[in-house]
Protein backbone atom coordinates (compact mmCIF):
# COMPACT_ATOMS: atom_id res chain seq x y z
CA UNK A 1 0.00 0.00 0.00
CA UNK A 2 0.94 3.37 -0.29
CA UNK A 3 3.11 4.09 2.51
CA UNK A 4 3.65 8.10 2.07
CA UNK A 5 3.20 10.42 5.85
CA UNK A 6 0.15 12.08 5.69
CA UNK A 7 0.64 15.67 5.32
CA UNK A 8 -0.86 17.04 7.94
CA UNK A 9 -2.51 20.22 6.75
CA UNK A 10 -5.29 19.02 3.76
CA UNK A 11 -7.67 21.52 4.68
CA UNK A 12 -6.63 23.55 1.70
CA UNK A 13 -8.18 22.08 -1.30
CA UNK A 14 -5.05 22.67 -3.92
CA UNK A 15 -3.25 20.35 -1.12
CA UNK A 16 -5.46 17.95 -1.45
CA UNK A 17 -5.10 17.34 -5.18
CA UNK A 18 -1.68 18.31 -5.25
CA UNK A 19 -1.68 14.86 -3.22
CA UNK A 20 -3.24 13.21 -6.38
CA UNK A 21 -1.60 14.85 -9.45
CA UNK A 22 1.21 16.92 -7.67
CA UNK A 23 4.02 14.52 -9.63
CA UNK A 24 5.32 15.90 -12.50
CA UNK A 25 4.06 13.71 -15.34
CA UNK A 26 0.20 12.38 -13.77
CA UNK A 27 -1.68 15.55 -15.11
CA UNK A 28 -0.25 14.52 -18.60
CA UNK A 29 -0.75 10.38 -18.33
CA UNK A 30 -4.29 11.31 -17.25
CA UNK A 31 -4.61 13.43 -20.04
CA UNK A 32 -3.18 11.01 -22.69
CA UNK A 33 -5.12 7.96 -21.03
CA UNK A 34 -8.54 9.97 -21.67
CA UNK A 35 -7.41 10.59 -25.23
CA UNK A 36 -6.82 6.86 -26.13
CA UNK A 37 -2.90 6.20 -25.06
CA UNK A 38 -3.30 3.33 -23.18
CA UNK A 39 0.30 0.98 -23.58
CA UNK A 40 3.29 2.02 -21.25
CA UNK A 41 5.32 2.17 -24.76
CA UNK A 42 2.67 4.61 -25.93
CA UNK A 43 2.88 6.98 -22.59
CA UNK A 44 6.74 6.66 -22.75
CA UNK A 45 6.52 8.02 -26.52
CA UNK A 46 4.37 10.76 -25.58
CA UNK A 47 6.74 11.99 -22.95
CA UNK A 48 9.98 11.31 -23.89
CA UNK A 49 11.64 13.42 -20.96
CA UNK A 50 10.27 11.41 -18.16
CA UNK A 51 12.19 7.96 -17.70
CA UNK A 52 10.40 4.94 -17.62
CA UNK A 53 11.02 4.50 -13.91
CA UNK A 54 9.47 7.52 -12.99
CA UNK A 55 6.36 6.87 -15.43
CA UNK A 56 6.04 3.87 -13.98
CA UNK A 57 6.28 5.05 -10.32
CA UNK A 58 3.80 8.23 -11.36
CA UNK A 59 1.11 5.24 -13.08
CA UNK A 60 1.52 2.98 -10.03
CA UNK A 61 0.57 6.00 -7.62
CA UNK A 62 -2.01 7.16 -10.06
CA UNK A 63 -3.33 3.71 -9.68
CA UNK A 64 -3.02 3.16 -5.84
CA UNK A 65 -5.39 6.14 -5.69
CA UNK A 66 -8.02 4.93 -7.90
CA UNK A 67 -7.79 7.34 -11.00
CA UNK A 68 -6.66 4.89 -13.06
CA UNK A 69 -6.49 1.04 -13.52
CA UNK A 70 -4.11 -1.21 -14.99
CA UNK A 71 -5.49 -4.64 -17.14
CA UNK A 72 -2.80 -7.31 -17.67
CA UNK A 73 -3.96 -9.34 -21.15
CA UNK A 74 -3.27 -13.02 -20.50
CA UNK A 75 -1.05 -13.44 -23.36
CA UNK A 76 2.56 -13.81 -25.14
CA UNK A 77 3.95 -11.52 -24.29
CA UNK A 78 1.63 -10.29 -21.56
CA UNK A 79 0.02 -6.62 -22.57
CA UNK A 80 -0.95 -3.89 -20.40
CA UNK A 81 -3.07 -1.37 -20.96
CA UNK A 82 -4.40 1.66 -18.68
CA UNK A 83 -8.25 3.21 -18.20
CA UNK A 84 -9.23 6.34 -16.32
CA UNK A 85 -11.75 5.15 -13.70
CA UNK A 86 -14.84 7.58 -12.74
CA UNK A 87 -13.22 8.92 -10.21
CA UNK A 88 -10.20 9.39 -12.96
CA UNK A 89 -12.69 10.68 -14.76
CA UNK A 90 -13.74 13.98 -12.40
CA UNK A 91 -10.13 15.04 -12.96
CA UNK A 92 -11.12 15.84 -16.59
CA UNK A 93 -12.25 19.15 -15.67
CA UNK A 94 -9.38 20.56 -13.95
CA UNK A 95 -6.62 18.40 -16.81
CA UNK A 96 -8.35 20.06 -19.66
CA UNK A 97 -8.46 23.72 -18.19
CA UNK A 98 -4.33 22.87 -17.71
CA UNK A 99 -4.26 21.73 -21.13
CA UNK A 100 -6.16 25.26 -22.22
CA UNK A 101 -4.08 27.27 -20.26
CA UNK A 102 -0.80 25.71 -21.32
CA UNK A 103 -1.48 25.77 -24.67
CA UNK A 104 -3.03 29.58 -25.12
CA UNK A 105 0.45 30.44 -23.09
CA UNK A 106 3.18 28.34 -24.65
CA UNK A 107 5.06 30.60 -26.88
CA UNK A 108 5.72 33.48 -23.68
CA UNK A 109 6.24 30.40 -20.58
CA UNK A 110 9.46 29.26 -23.63
CA UNK A 111 9.96 32.68 -23.80
CA UNK A 112 10.12 32.96 -19.47
CA UNK A 113 12.63 29.48 -19.53
CA UNK A 114 15.26 31.12 -22.15
CA UNK B 1 18.27 34.25 -14.79
CA UNK B 2 16.32 30.61 -13.90
CA UNK B 3 19.15 28.28 -15.24
CA UNK B 4 16.96 25.02 -15.94
CA UNK B 5 17.47 22.98 -19.08
CA UNK B 6 14.05 23.54 -21.09
CA UNK B 7 12.28 20.39 -21.34
CA UNK B 8 12.61 19.15 -25.24
CA UNK B 9 8.92 18.41 -25.10
CA UNK B 10 6.68 21.06 -24.45
CA UNK B 11 3.91 21.01 -27.41
CA UNK B 12 1.99 19.24 -24.79
CA UNK B 13 -0.23 22.38 -23.22
CA UNK B 14 -0.16 20.41 -19.76
CA UNK B 15 3.93 20.02 -19.82
CA UNK B 16 4.06 23.84 -20.03
CA UNK B 17 1.62 24.46 -17.22
CA UNK B 18 3.07 21.83 -15.25
CA UNK B 19 6.66 24.35 -15.98
CA UNK B 20 4.89 27.31 -14.13
CA UNK B 21 2.53 24.98 -11.54
CA UNK B 22 4.76 21.92 -11.21
CA UNK B 23 6.20 22.70 -7.94
CA UNK B 24 4.30 21.25 -4.97
CA UNK B 25 3.42 24.37 -3.02
CA UNK B 26 3.38 27.18 -5.86
CA UNK B 27 -0.33 26.85 -6.86
CA UNK B 28 -1.20 26.83 -3.20
CA UNK B 29 1.00 30.06 -3.03
CA UNK B 30 -1.27 31.58 -5.84
CA UNK B 31 -4.05 30.47 -4.39
CA UNK B 32 -2.94 32.57 -0.86
CA UNK B 33 -1.41 35.54 -2.42
CA UNK B 34 -4.91 35.88 -4.59
CA UNK B 35 -6.95 35.82 -1.43
CA UNK B 36 -4.68 38.76 0.32
CA UNK B 37 -2.03 36.92 1.82
CA UNK B 38 1.22 38.31 1.20
CA UNK B 39 3.92 38.45 3.63
CA UNK B 40 6.20 35.28 3.91
CA UNK B 41 5.51 34.94 7.31
CA UNK B 42 1.50 34.41 6.76
CA UNK B 43 2.45 32.10 3.46
CA UNK B 44 4.23 30.12 5.46
CA UNK B 45 1.68 30.35 8.29
CA UNK B 46 -1.04 28.83 5.46
CA UNK B 47 1.38 25.77 4.60
CA UNK B 48 3.10 24.74 7.53
CA UNK B 49 4.13 21.51 5.74
CA UNK B 50 6.15 23.52 3.36
CA UNK B 51 10.15 24.17 4.54
CA UNK B 52 10.99 28.05 4.13
CA UNK B 53 13.59 27.28 1.89
CA UNK B 54 11.54 25.35 -0.29
CA UNK B 55 9.08 28.14 -0.34
CA UNK B 56 11.12 30.81 -0.90
CA UNK B 57 12.55 28.64 -3.64
CA UNK B 58 9.19 28.60 -5.21
CA UNK B 59 8.35 32.27 -4.76
CA UNK B 60 11.24 32.66 -6.32
CA UNK B 61 10.76 30.61 -9.55
CA UNK B 62 6.65 32.20 -9.44
CA UNK B 63 8.82 35.46 -9.84
CA UNK B 64 11.29 34.62 -12.46
CA UNK B 65 8.00 33.23 -14.52
CA UNK B 66 6.57 36.44 -14.00
CA UNK B 67 3.43 35.21 -12.20
CA UNK B 68 3.83 37.05 -9.12
CA UNK B 69 5.37 40.51 -8.48
CA UNK B 70 7.60 41.31 -5.16
CA UNK B 71 7.50 44.54 -3.13
CA UNK B 72 10.18 45.37 -0.51
CA UNK B 73 8.94 48.38 1.46
CA UNK B 74 11.71 50.47 2.41
CA UNK B 75 10.96 50.54 6.35
CA UNK B 76 13.30 48.99 9.17
CA UNK B 77 12.70 46.07 9.12
CA UNK B 78 12.13 46.00 5.32
CA UNK B 79 8.73 44.64 4.62
CA UNK B 80 8.50 42.23 1.76
CA UNK B 81 5.11 41.51 0.10
CA UNK B 82 3.62 39.60 -2.94
CA UNK B 83 0.90 40.37 -5.28
CA UNK B 84 0.19 38.38 -8.68
CA UNK B 85 0.62 39.94 -12.08
CA UNK B 86 -1.85 39.87 -14.50
CA UNK B 87 0.11 37.03 -16.22
CA UNK B 88 -0.70 35.27 -12.52
CA UNK B 89 -4.37 35.74 -12.43
CA UNK B 90 -4.94 34.12 -16.24
CA UNK B 91 -3.65 31.06 -13.82
CA UNK B 92 -6.69 31.42 -11.16
CA UNK B 93 -9.10 29.77 -13.35
CA UNK B 94 -7.65 26.56 -12.87
CA UNK B 95 -5.90 27.18 -9.67
CA UNK B 96 -10.01 27.55 -8.47
CA UNK B 97 -10.68 24.55 -10.32
CA UNK B 98 -7.94 22.44 -8.41
CA UNK B 99 -9.27 24.17 -5.14
CA UNK B 100 -12.75 22.52 -6.16
CA UNK B 101 -11.95 19.58 -6.78
CA UNK B 102 -9.80 19.17 -4.09
CA UNK B 103 -12.57 20.39 -1.33
CA UNK B 104 -15.42 18.20 -3.40
CA UNK B 105 -12.75 14.90 -2.92
CA UNK B 106 -10.99 15.61 0.92
CA UNK B 107 -12.94 12.76 2.56
CA UNK B 108 -11.91 10.27 -0.46
CA UNK B 109 -8.23 11.33 -1.04
CA UNK B 110 -7.69 10.99 2.94
CA UNK B 111 -9.21 7.80 2.89
CA UNK B 112 -6.90 6.55 -0.22
CA UNK B 113 -3.96 7.92 1.71
CA UNK B 114 -4.42 5.62 4.81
Amino acid sequence: MYERKIPKKLDCGIAVIMEVIGGKWKSCLIYNINSGLRRPGELQKQNPDASRRVLNQQLKELEEHKIVRRVIYAELPPRVEYFLTEFGESLLPVVRSMEKWGDENKELVIDLLE
